[in-house]
């Protein structure tokens, strides 16, 4: 079934101010969770809106959180999200960053007591408006085994930067630090199909194509899978050092768990899940016009590379773009149980999809 | 054939004042160069020596830099290399990092007209003492191939982060955008052994495992392989983004080679190679000790994790930290060919190994 962006951005600003969100908060909650339906990324949008009223439900998410800047110099914050919705407490944080790289050239904060944000990507394009590089990170569930773990320890922790361009579409690079993110696993266990070599690996640390194996014990492989996962090992490990050990948030084995039916630990070694985020001024470093002609040759110099028969040569971002262009007009398509389970959110406030 | 640390050390910092170093450029650059065969990853250490020797011999490398910010705000800075070496122009703009951050908490860095640097982690290590965190990324010759591309668009483009712990030794993560370091592919070039798949592709972009594939049109994979490229390619694009399209460096194609007997691009689009460098003081976001605290903690969560029969959970760094303990105290081992260079170096200056 496919929805009318506005449609769907009405029932949502409405389940958000019906779960007691003040008014502006459920506008930018709605913002970011449907950044990620516009941009394909399906598994991270409205069909999470169940989870974050479950999470509400169980208490774990705080509808009127009151974020603010507790530690700070003149390029950096520390915010605490005072348990508030990652959604809502991820954009308030990113503009502390793009206001101290306004006076200092860069701003980087990380964010304590939050929950999970949605789509990082949405968060680092916030900065391009300012002609700004914008960044955005976030450690969550722990579902990555590192290098030789038996031990699930990592989330699947993304990196996203945007880059500003002139005259060509700006650069947004968006991706988990493991092989494959949990939602393109999710499919596969949907239509029962086994794994591609290097996503997952069994109890034991053996490799596995079984999509199931997370249930039982189970891990996803970092980024580089059999002779290089040490390197997405190093990746996700930055990630929540940035996010969680710099901010006094839980990391590791710690971060608490997206679904409501898993507990949090009972032993917290901090403060809710953590972010970080950061903000370069393009002309902190040279002249804005200067920078941007380069960054359209570097784009239009790869996009035009010789490349493989029947393919291009894509620049990070591009994908994500022309869906979200063909979404906002044709609308979005949402599949059957993600409908359901917007249906039984409408039950419980009285809201029609 | 092994040799003690600091005869390699008298012989080097010799060799770099017969170029007409000044004395403390000749102490910087040997204690980079160097850096990288006391962590065990010799292809980027003395191995290189008679390669920056060529540069200069080739008029491509100046032995009498004036390096120095030539833009600035609070937190960032753009450092001309004036085509110094990249081993005496690193350590100059991360010591201009370090002082951003000492004033504005966060100090970046992109430099330009520059040539190589060594390795990436000694210059992000730099920081630790400072009880900071440091970052060190570079770009370098046109070497691996865009997901889909034919044309060889990036270099190896490595990243470090060194983050500082307290009791626990620190963690300093130092590696490859790509699934494999050029310099393991020509280890096995030498031992005309095949590559893993993953590593490398043809001309025609499809998969390979011949060791010399890149002689013949041929690429470097990024780090993700079969279904994870476009990650790798991602962050070498940042890479390259943050040290050259910042600065006015090279980027892309027109980063200039490294070996003498190919010629930089007629054409270029910029001035030497770029680097990028970022520091950021931990107390900056929090106490250093309660940050040191809980890395300490996070460190040994990780090392103590369940591991697979037989092996260990490794914190970044480990490695390089026990190699470089053993070879300060056993001495430097040298293959045979690497010696033979370092006495043709000898004999144009009249030095002795």
């Amino acid at each position: 079934m496919i929805f009318p962006y506005n449609q769907l951005f009405t029932f949502t600003e409405s389940v958000f101010k019906s779960i007691g969100c003040p008014d502006d908060d459920a506008t930018l909650a709605t913002e970011s969770l449907l950044a990620a339906d516009l941009r394909g990324i399906d598994s991270h949008g409205v069909a999470r809106l169940i989870g974050y009223v479950r999470l509400w439900e169980a208490g774990r998410i705080n509808p009127t959180p009151r974020v603010g800047v507790v530690y700070e110099t003149p390029s950096t914050a520390v915010v605490d999200g005072d348990g508030g919705l990652g959604l809502v407490v991820a954009p308030k944080a990113m503009n502390v960053a793009l206001e101290k790289a306004r006076v200092a050239g860069t701003g980087w904060v990380s964010v304590k007591n939050s929950n999970h944000f949605g789509i990082a990507g949405y968060h680092a394009m916030k900065a391009l408006a300012h002609d700004m590089i914008g960044m955005a990170m976030t450690n969550a569930s722990p579902l990555v085994a590192p290098t030789y773990s038996l031990d699930r320890l990592l989330g699947t922790n993304p990196i996203a930067v945007a880059v500003p361009a002139g005259e060509q579409p700006d650069f947004v690079a968006d991706f988990a630090t493991t092989t494959a993110a949990n939602g393109k696993l999710e499919i596969l266990q949907r239509k029962q199909l086994p794994a591609p070599d290097g996503w997952i690996q069994d109890k034991n640390g053996q490799g596995s194509t079984n999509p199931n194996e997370l249930k039982e014990g189970g891990a996803l492989l970092p980024l580089g899978g059999e002779t290089g996962s040490h390197k997405g090992y190093c990746l996700g490990s930055i990630v929540d050092i940035f996010s969680a050990v710099l901010s006094g948030a839980n990391y590791g084995p710690w971060v608490p768990p997206f679904v409501a039916f898993l507990q949090p630990p009972a032993d917290p070694i901090g403060q809710g899940i953590g972010h970080f985020f950061g903000a370069m001024r393009i002309d902190a470093f040279r002249p804005a016009a200067e920078f941007k002609a380069h960054m359209d040759n570097w784009i239009s110099t790869f996009r035009n590379a010789r490349a493989v028969e029947g393919k291009q040569v894509l620049i990070p971002g591009d994908p994500e773009r022309e869906i979200s262009a063909t979404r906002l007009i044709e609308g979005i398509p949402l599949l059957d149980p993600v409908v359901k389970d917007l249906e039984t959110v409408g039950q419980k406030f009285g809201l029609t999809l």
